[in-house]
């Protein structure tokens, strides 16, 4: 079966994150004023194939522990949709 | 009110994403190869203040078009969560 992951990926609260504030600071300076914070995070969609969703499920952690994280600065949620 | 707004981008269906090619790559590479698919796109963690949720939403749309997205080469969905 085929299976649709979403993985969001974000830097751990305790990171800091220029790349965020600079965002913020551009939204101010254009006078969208509104947002107090911007954290900037990565997403990847991956198609991948799998005897269920529990296989799917590992597969998706293995990839993002082994390559698509670094589990030092980094966190990661992600979600499973069969197609 | 203080919502959380989540942004996920990702490249139009019809643009080359040579980034996700060369994640798929690395990971058969490393022996991952259970993903026929990858494509990398950008997370935005927002929190912002608004009256409500259709003014949040209108904001975070506001700074997708004029800021966070490139909407010719661009595709974004946002979620929003009141804090």
């Amino acid at each position: 079966m085929t299976y649709k992951a979403t993985v969001n990926v974000t830097l751990k609260k305790s990171v800091l994150d220029p790349q965020g504030k600079t965002v913020l600071h551009a939204l101010e300076a254009m006078g969208l004023n509104q947002a107090t914070d911007v954290r900037v995070g990565k997403y990847f969609e991956l198609k991948l194939d799998a005897a269920g969703e529990k296989e799917a499920g590992d597969h998706v952690r293995t990839m993002c522990d082994r390559l698509l994280i670094n589990p030092v600065i980094e966190d990661y949620t992600y979600k499973l949709e069969k197609l």
